[in-house]
């Protein structure tokens, strides 16, 4: 197994448990919470290999998804009264699993040969549309249209990823640092309560 | 045309029905009502294919779906004072549909070699994605999410359709049986109000 | 660059002020602002592609799209002030966008020799999709589904091009009229309050 593929089972897994934390939050049955899970864990990549015509869809080809998944909320049930403090940690994976999958969907853009802008928005796409699916099936509007800078994370991440991968540098070393980008910068612009300039007065 | 043909449309028509009944208690105007009547019917089969890449997308490949989905809405239209109980119409004949759509997509993930999880899901999938389209576009929380086991019946037909599969059984037959397993076990848990055991204090 | 290449870009214009302006209107940040208008402007004719397996998808084969939208968001940040009766000038770009977007459609589905029913389908899918996506995150029902006659506009421009296409007219002069005849159809049904009967009492 690759870094690459470990990293995106990672996000996956990522996700998931974002996912079912989020679920339980709105008080879910234990089929709603798989289910939240999953969209939230491969909603991103399933629009992104459908753009692209990418046959089969990641999970449809690779079980391995679908069992981390399983596993994970399965954790995250178990594990629900020691997280007690839900919205960190719902927070923390969130962050892990937007890290992975910027780099991820930014890479796959790169290797079916298609423009860095593409690349860019690919990466970011993977990244937030489990989270977009997720929030609209709950009847919310999605965090990434009002919240703190979340995409622009991903856009720098995927940015600094185009630019190492133009450079002669060991590729998991760029996969690994990348997505450290992507999660520190979210980090501090949550710390930091850093906010895009706004034009309303 | 085979039985399976013949589920698949009944499958629309009461989808159809649902939709409508669903978009009249809206109070949405006659284009709403078919719009939501038909997002209902076609929605589970038009995500499975463009999931599995099958190429036309059901119902732009056989207009009979078309067809099929207008009769039903106009029925809905001109019937909707004699189905005044619309709750229970509207229960029964998603119900129906629900049974028929997952033995459907079922079948299809076995006809494309698709592993026994994948096919199960791409029967949930078919069968209760339309209703998600439905809800999210009418600002509701899909049923799915938080209402009595209703994916659960879903599973054990297609769980059930599978096994009888792998059985020396004529296939109409299997059809035909599993299509009315999930409706019992639907009408069963609604009768009873069965409910997932929550973990909830 | 064909007047249907030109119409496209100028839709696409349009439907992205008219969801930049929206997301200014819910005080959306400025990365909020830009997904919105992006959806809005390439969300009919991202589904549009994905159904009918067009690949790659429109925006992804041609970044002229991309960077029309771009500047389009730029445009409507700069001039918000200007155009300060918001709502007028969203129904103004939205009527644009939905005259051109309608006959791109249509259009398409001539050319992939679908079944005319399926081309009109299309021809509104690709004009309203857009906007469904655009209200459905963020929270609201879309506005097709409500509110005066919408789609019906679509559905009379989309059949005006089938027949003017079957007359040895002027390709360019079609296009022009036809989408014309969206706009201006959906102008006097505003302009006059006109509704579709409906059913209730």
């Amino acid at each position: 197994m690759t870094i690459f593929h470990f990293l995106d089972l990672l996000g996956t897994a990522a996700f998931a448990i974002s996912g079912a934390l989020f679920a339980m939050n709105k008080k879910m049955d234990p089929f709603g919470v798989f289910i939240i899970a999953f969209v939230t864990a491969v909603g991103g990549g399933t629009l992104r290999d459908m753009l692209i015509d990418r046959s089969p869809v990641a999970w449809m080809g690779d079980l391995t998804y679908v069992y981390v998944i399983f596993i994970a909320v399965i954790l995250a049930i178990i594990l629900r009264k020691k997280i007690s403090y839900l919205s960190k940690s719902l927070f923390l994976f969130d962050t892990i699993g937007l890290g992975i999958f910027t780099i991820i969907g930014t890479e796959i853009g790169v290797q079916s040969n298609l423009h860095p802008i593409i690349s860019v928005s690919l990466g970011m796409l993977t990244a937030t549309f489990g989270g977009v699916i997720r929030d609209t099936l709950s009847n919310e509007v999605p965090l990434i249209f009002h919240k703190e800078i979340y995409a622009t994370a991903c856009i720098i991440g995927s940015v600094t990823y185009l630019l190492l991968n133009e450079l002669n540098i060991d590729r998991n070393m760029i996969h690994i640092l990348t997505t450290l980008m992507v999660i520190v910068v979210r980090l501090i612009v949550v710390k930091f309560k850093l906010k895009l300039p706004t034009f309303y007065s």
